[in-house]
């Protein structure tokens, strides 16, 4: 409803060679993206680079300076592969230390068992000077914000968790609602020139067409609106249930909130 | 065993709105690494951009100069959001036409509905000047290829299909040999000073390490390694599994061929 609150954005650095191999497949961009909706942050961009310090160095100096906030996933663990907190420090030019509000987690995490803070353990309390926490309630070790970047862990239920921590940091701007109306059976192809239409007559409303192929006598569009105005979504998504009728296709529209 | 041919890389562009608004979960990174991996291409870089042209050009150009391939996937499609065409001519600094062949192929797939090669359908036959065809055998609609970058649908049965017609075009180097070694109930913090020590004394070898957290009791760490050499890639394989069993634990050697 806050049609005309600024736009504020996100941008996802995924780190980590095992998502670029083709070994592990991401779920952290699709779970930030979800969890960024509501409070009115959009992602506009997202990278995936692997374990190097002058890839993420890059990477998040590119992101941080175009977008109101950067999460990054990834490489915050206890093994000699996880250097996001030292390519983070260097991305600021600022030193990598041993963070004292981070080992007193570790401290608390590892209390009955004290051994098991191994010197590979303790790394995973270095943070760039000047970061402050983020909370880990899953496993202890905790991610860390600098100005306007966040990093979290690569493990999707560690970085949820981390993630909800710091809804209360982030400051949002205007919801984006959606509303999706599914037209079983159409092709695309057969309305893309009445969708381009209504795109141009809309500008404050972007009109989405997504194909989908679930079997061969399952198919059909998922046409999207998009916006910031209740009132403008709505009239698209009504304009876009004619345009399914005048095809002899009923339509159905998909509950959801946001997205 | 071309322990000595050059490393040669790709990267990966995917183009929408749905994979940064949380929509759609991307599936084609993962699929296109998987494919290039036994080729001998490493992707080493991806992006995730939305449905603007000027976001694809900064990012196409940015990636087509870093790397040996680049395959960009959606918006080639019928509909007003499908802007890949445009983009990528922008980016080359050429114009963008309605290419022949393309065109006789799309009239080759619509022969029996000649009324259905609507104008919006017939937009997929647009495409930089002096690209080439990427046959696509499951709807009609070709891909492109320009220089160094192919240009492939974002419906993943598509762009896999796709894909599969291009290997012949890539030239490959050393293919990365992978080996997975899965130790149940292990801690990659018991571990990550004898690692760092592992990797350390070999540098043609990348060792990673991944934990998995399936269930309470089902969790533990996958110790992977990778190199382009299998006599050094046996020698780090053997020493993970020795470490594993110093921590108490059988290893399980994951069968895989290459990742």
């Amino acid at each position: 409803m806050m049609a005309h609150a600024r736009e504020v954005t996100a941008a996802v650095l995924l780190i980590g060679d095992e998502l670029l191999s083709g070994r592990t497949q991401d779920a952290n961009l699709q779970a930030i993206a979800r969890f960024l909706n509501p409070l009115g942050v959009n992602v506009v961009e997202a990278r995936v680079v692997s374990d190097d310090q002058a890839a993420i160095v890059e990477a998040l100096n590119a992101l941080r300076a175009r977008a109101d906030y950067v999460f990054t996933t990834g490489g915050i663990g206890p093994t000699h592969d996880d250097i996001t907190a030292e390519a983070v420090a260097a991305a600021f030019g600022v030193a990598c230390h041993e963070h004292p509000d981070a080992l007193a987690a570790l401290e608390a995490h590892y209390r009955d068992r004290p051994e098991t803070l191994t010197p590979a353990r303790r790394r995973m309390a270095r943070a760039p000077v000047g970061a402050v926490l983020v909370d880990n309630p899953t496993s202890g070790a905790p991610g860390f914000q600098i100005d306007n970047v966040f990093i979290l862990a690569g493990v999707p239920a560690i970085m949820r968790a981390m993630l909800a921590g710091v809804a209360q940091r982030l400051e949002g701007g205007a919801v984006t609602l959606s509303c999706t109306i599914q037209a079983a059976g159409l092709r695309e192809g057969d309305v893309g020139d009445a969708l381009s239409a209504l795109q141009d007559a809309h500008s404050d409303v972007a009109v989405g067409s997504y194909p989908y192929y679930r079997a061969t006598a399952d198919f059909g569009v998922q046409l999207v609106a998009r916006g910031r105005d209740a009132a403008a979504l709505e009239a698209v998504a009504a304009a876009l249930e004619a345009l399914v009728r005048s095809c002899g296709i009923e339509p159905e529209r998909v509950a959801e909130s946001v997205s």
